[in-house]
């Protein structure tokens, strides 16, 4: 029987330099969380179908999950989302000193139509502050968001976060008459991945009438809390005192890739209050890298003590490709080769010290690749090259006798002949 | 409805001071790595089960291996090990320059009874050479091995590297007249799990004979492959020359932790050559923390070309326990705090200064937690005494207008004014 050399469809593969680009990614997430004082954690991708059922809801563990019963005949999930077990690890440790700031980049699933920045096995950088109320703990994580692009070298005109209030969202709607919320917030989550016009059919369609969905259309027009038209169409609701306190404080910390639009609803059953998401300025990736919100019910299925939080999921394949648009990915991520030092051997019989010298470079920590194929050295010589190792140096009978070894430098193609010490620090020196 | 707060039993689930743990062990497993120039790569969690069914064959596939039909009717499985992961990736690619030196810590699923070092959602570091004979490749892994302990700090007296090669046992087990080679695998397996008495029951049971029964036993007592018995026995079969040569190249290389042990075989049909495993010298972890060997035809299946190669697979978990057995996980793991800085808020008027005070300190790369709550002074610097902040600092009316901070040293309780600039580079001396 032939094998297939493909994987299934939509799956995570990663050669190396792939992988390589992959970890940059997630290492700089990771440092962004860790300068603000997250630590990580992480749950099981296998988990209880039942705690998805009543977390997430609808569409994504219905129709995009994937589930089955397993061998002691209980229906189980690979984890469309971490959220859930955030809650239920944190319901599981009863008391624990407030405020919680976690982070983690857990492997996902999700039986979706492949396509760009979207993969059914993923993984989605998660960042959350739970048992602090708002708007501090929102403004730290917009903190966090923003350092992640710096940190990445993306210029703040390249991307904004979006952002709104869910309670905002309901009490506009109720004001303007709409009925069916949950419908409108289905559109609304849509606005922009349709054609304007067809929006605008859908949405007239679902409100039953002409002039609510052009009243939703001019809501989701504004871009400032202090609109005279949000005053006029909500008076004194709390809802609306939310969203403008929220832009004064993002104004106070100079945040200018934040921008209030009232469309952003995101589409997860559990959050409350604010949301929002990051997107691309530019017309290369259409979809959210990143979106989030807060919720206030997470913990109580657990019948722990109701615990408030903020966070966000972050796609790193859709990350990686917007890096990508913007040319923000290290060129030497390209170039990286295995090790620092190619040790050629001259016959079988210099196998021995070869090992021994790849060693001792390693022991001074300079990494170190040994020829163990016992091919002609033209062979390993070529192999070195053709994989960019910046250091060579050949093991035969004199090297072996002598203990002087001929560093050779593959960018200049300078010899320089020397104990290993030496050498290992003039590597070093180099790197 | 109230959800459980377990997970799935056996699932991994990692709280932040666990999570530390593990990362401590990843990292120096991937550093050993990197050192020798090994690259990572990663394959999907979720592949196609005729792939396991193919390679990593019986038990671990029929019996341990979560399988199911995906949403578009396929037979898929969660892997159980990664090594065909890699072999098909390995012929997707078609050419490659060879040597190849590849690893990887992937997420493991085998549905075993959960008991001590075993889980059934787990991290397995892998490292493999393809490409490249023996017995090189075979010493440049085990190098990699000792040089995982040593990087995590344990005494040579605590782990063995105990070997021996399929070969070397198919000749053996013929030359003693046995019939049923699987069988007598099977059983060699087993020689350390089951008491020695009921073994060589066992064994006789297997092979229908007591004599043969005790000349098996014989062989398994044998430590050096010059033993005399062993020339009597093979004379000239290359399998007994590959053994006495590994052995030389070994002590060459003065590896101590290996040792040489007839009843090594391993589990998976795949291996052909040398086989090995790491276990702990001590009774307290009685499973092997590594085992791995020489495969040959792992690419044949997908028709590409024969490609050879050595390698193995490491229980994170059985690692860790057995770090934890000899006190090798270090103290400061335990002690770390979430973050550098803690920043005290005043009042809720402050909260946009401390946050942008905050910004200032992670700008200057000294991590710094600011207490988003609103709760009094005296909860907050409870909060960060509890979580062992080593600084913190109060921002008030008078912090905002002077720009003089005052940070407080938590361990000494002494309290340093000054600004922002000196006191960051205050804490990043201290680090």
């Amino acid at each position: 029987m032939t094998l297939s050399t493909d994987p299934l469809t939509g799956m995570r593969q990663r050669y190396p330099e792939e992988m390589l680009v992959e970890r940059h990614v997630c290492r700089v997430l990771t440092e962004a969380g860790a300068l603000s004082g997250f630590r990580e954690y992480d749950g099981p991708v296998l988990e209880p179908f039942s705690l998805f059922e009543a977390k997430s809801g609808g569409e994504l563990v219905e129709k995009q999950s994937y589930f089955f019963t397993d061998r002691g005949g209980r229906k189980v999930v690979l984890r469309p989302e971490l959220t859930p077990t955030l809650a239920r690890m944190v319901a599981a440790r009863g008391e624990m000193p407030m405020p919680i700031r976690w982070m983690s980049t857990p492997l996902c699933f999700r039986h979706e139509r492949p396509q760009r920045a979207r993969a059914r096995e993923f993984l989605q950088f998660n960042l959350d502050i739970l048992g602090a109320d708002p708007p501090g703990a929102e403004l730290e994580v917009f903190l966090v968001l923003d350092r992640i692009m710096r940190l990445l070298g993306v210029s703040p005109d390249k991307y904004r976060i979006r952002w709104s209030s869910r309670r905002f969202a309901a009490s506009s709607l109720a004001a303007l008459g709409v009925t069916d919320v949950a419908g409108a917030f289905g559109l609304l989550d849509k606005r922009d991945k349709i054609e304007p016009a067809e929006w605008l059919g859908l949405l007239e369609e679902t409100l039953g009438c002409r002039k609510k969905a052009a009243a939703v259309e001019r809501l989701c027009g504004v871009t400032d809390p202090e609109d005279p038209y949000l005053k006029e169409l909500l008076g004194d609701d709390p809802a609306l005192a939310e969203v403008a306190g929220f832009q004064r404080l993002l104004l106070g910390a100079g945040m200018p890739s934040a921008e209030f639009c009232p469309s952003i609803v995101r589409g997860l059953d559990y959050y409350t209050g604010i949301v929002f998401e990051l997107t691309d300025t530019g017309g290369e990736n259409r979809r959210a890298i990143c979106g989030g919100g807060r919720y206030d019910n997470l913990v109580e299925a657990f019948q722990g003590r109701p615990v408030s939080g903020v966070g966000f999921g972050l796609g790193v394949l859709a990350l990686t490709l917007f890096l990508e648009t913007y040319g923000c990915l290290p060129d030497r991520l390209h170039r990286t080769p295995p090790a620092s030092l190619y040790v050629v051997v001259f016959s079988p019989e210099e196998l021995g010290p070869a090992l021994r010298i790849g060693e001792g470079f390693r022991n001074l920590g300079v990494s170190a690749s040994v020829d163990v194929t016992g091919r002609k050295v033209s062979r390993q010589m070529q192999h070195a090259s053709r994989e960019n190792y910046p250091w060579v140096l050949v093991v035969g009978p004199t090297e072996v006798s002598s203990g002087v070894l001929g560093l050779k430098n593959m960018r200049t193609g300078e010899t320089v002949d020397g104990r290993l010490e030496t050498l290992a620090a003039l590597v070093r020196g180099k790197e």
